[in-house]
């Protein structure tokens, strides 16, 4: 069965000062630190792209597991924000980077903060339905790219990263059980108007309020499971503020469920992928990722270990 | 088994005369008509947008089959040319302009001219390994937003259509053997810069010629299957000059490979589907179909009649 063998990051090395953006958007600094939880933020300079970052992180997986790129027989990346305007795909162009074999799939994802839990069931059963057994899912949504300079919302909230999940035969861990879900209705809370992102920050936290913990729980009882069977909650990373009451009203564990977005910010669809990788060495048995926002679209699954 | 339901399409009702435009550009009608196989092209018109067009196709499909909206589940909407610049996914839009229940997955996939064949295996995978039933994949890709209105080469080339495919448990077609490949080494053959397309018709000339028929053999190979034991190959529309000698090149009889882009020109990933739709109603025992281009990436797949 398929699933995650592995999984690296990229975190670009441009960095804007969230205090510092605080004072120039004369916004309270603890709120900033306290309530978006975010003290800097990763940015991408002129010279990263979709596509730089998203061979960094590869690069970042190379040093941990050892890759023959010829195996390599699909690539997924999941991104609003591409290269050259997602024409050609820019999995095609992370192919041409790593210079992986003709036989390989390579198609993209347009998600934007569920992407990872999407994206991962979508490598793993197109892979398997077509008999693949090594494939790469990116994650790389630049918001620096659409973010309204004027707008301080936005820009003390979200983050550049990319990130990388090898997927084979030899899984540590794989997939038991997922739900997806859409509100195309209230898509206009989080939304490009022209070249800028629009958000509603409180209609995406009040949704995130009422519908993520509602599937959350309806993932367990699918699963047959308790939060307390849970030995790690990954839920993506909005805000500190909106994950505290997420949480909460979920009825997790607080220490179950860890909050990092301090140097990282809202990083869309690598959010959990961030968290996940630093996660991993500890082993965790049970693994519940929440993913949430624009769409709106929601995805929870639940991953277990392979003993 | 998950597999092809059904198929409806949309062709926009604004219309360009090839033949008018070959006067602009100064070229010879009989070379537009003859070799670029286009007398007409369907274009967007100022009301018109992926999600509308999306929408006109899914209501002719209504036309056709009896369904009930609660019972979709998933909704994949392959583009390269999205709505809002792709943030939300148009999935998403659609889920909100068709009324779709919120227990319905819905994503994007960026892929061009092999979108459908890729699409197609994506939306019958994640549906099959999430126990989902009924889902919708919808294609469209209006390059007429991207056009350098002085490159005769892709003005008088490509036309704007949609298509949406119903996937359901009871299918009339379902994949028996597919292939995917990618040479992203090759895609500024094909590609973006700034707003607007750039190709090299050349290079994709050579690509469709080396690279199709040998797919398209392996894909036979694997099936265990000769061109003869297939009934209707259903290519790619990328021009008539173009498609000839790919199918003289693959060896396939020229009857059972139907050349027909005159009044859509080159549609993208709608081109096989706007295709497929014509021929169901004559209950072709084994189809293949064959999408290749921006990428560069190529797809083939055979589908066969459930009995």
């Amino acid at each position: 069965m398929l699933g995650i063998q592995s999984i690296a990051s990229y975190l670009p090395k441009g960095r804007v000062d969230n205090l510092e953006q605080a004072d120039r958007f004369e916004t309270d600094r603890e709120f900033v630190e306290q309530k978006i939880g975010v003290s800097s933020l990763p940015r991408f300079e002129e010279q990263d792209s979709v596509v730089s970052a998203s061979v960094a992180a590869f690069s970042n997986l190379c040093a941990k597991e050892s890759i023959d790129l010829a195996e390599i027989e699909c690539v997924v990346l999941c991104t609003q924000n591409p290269d050259k305007g997602g024409l050609p795909h820019n999995s095609a162009l992370v192919h041409a980077e790593l210079g992986l074999p003709e036989d390989c799939a390579c198609f993209d994802i347009g998600l934007g903060c569920s992407g990872y839990v999407y994206g991962l069931s979508v490598i793993q059963s197109f892979m398997a339905a077509n008999g693949m057994k090594k494939g790469l899912l990116f994650t790389c949504d630049p918001y620096s790219r659409i973010l309204d300079p004027e707008d301080k919302n936005t820009c003390l909230l979200f983050g550049d990263a990319a990130s990388v999940t090898l997927i084979s035969e030899t899984p540590r861990y794989t997939l038991a059980s997922a739900k997806f879900s859409t509100k195309g209705a209230g898509s206009e809370a989080l939304q490009k108007n022209g070249s800028q992102l629009e958000m509603n920050g409180r209609a995406v936290f009040n949704f995130a309020l009422q519908d993520v913990p509602k599937q959350i729980r309806r993932v367990l009882e699918n699963a047959e499971l308790k939060a307390e069977d849970i030995d790690l909650f990954l839920l993506h990373q909005g805000s500190r503020f909106m994950l505290e009451n997420t949480i909460k009203r979920a009825g997790i564990p607080l220490e179950k469920a860890p909050i990092r977005l301090s140097e990282t910010g809202n990083t869309v669809s690598s959010s959990i992928p961030l968290l996940l990788e630093k996660e991993l060495g500890k082993s965790p048995g049970t693994i519940l990722m929440s993913g949430f926002g624009v769409g709106l679209s929601w995805a929870t699954a639940i991953y277990t270990q392979v003993k």
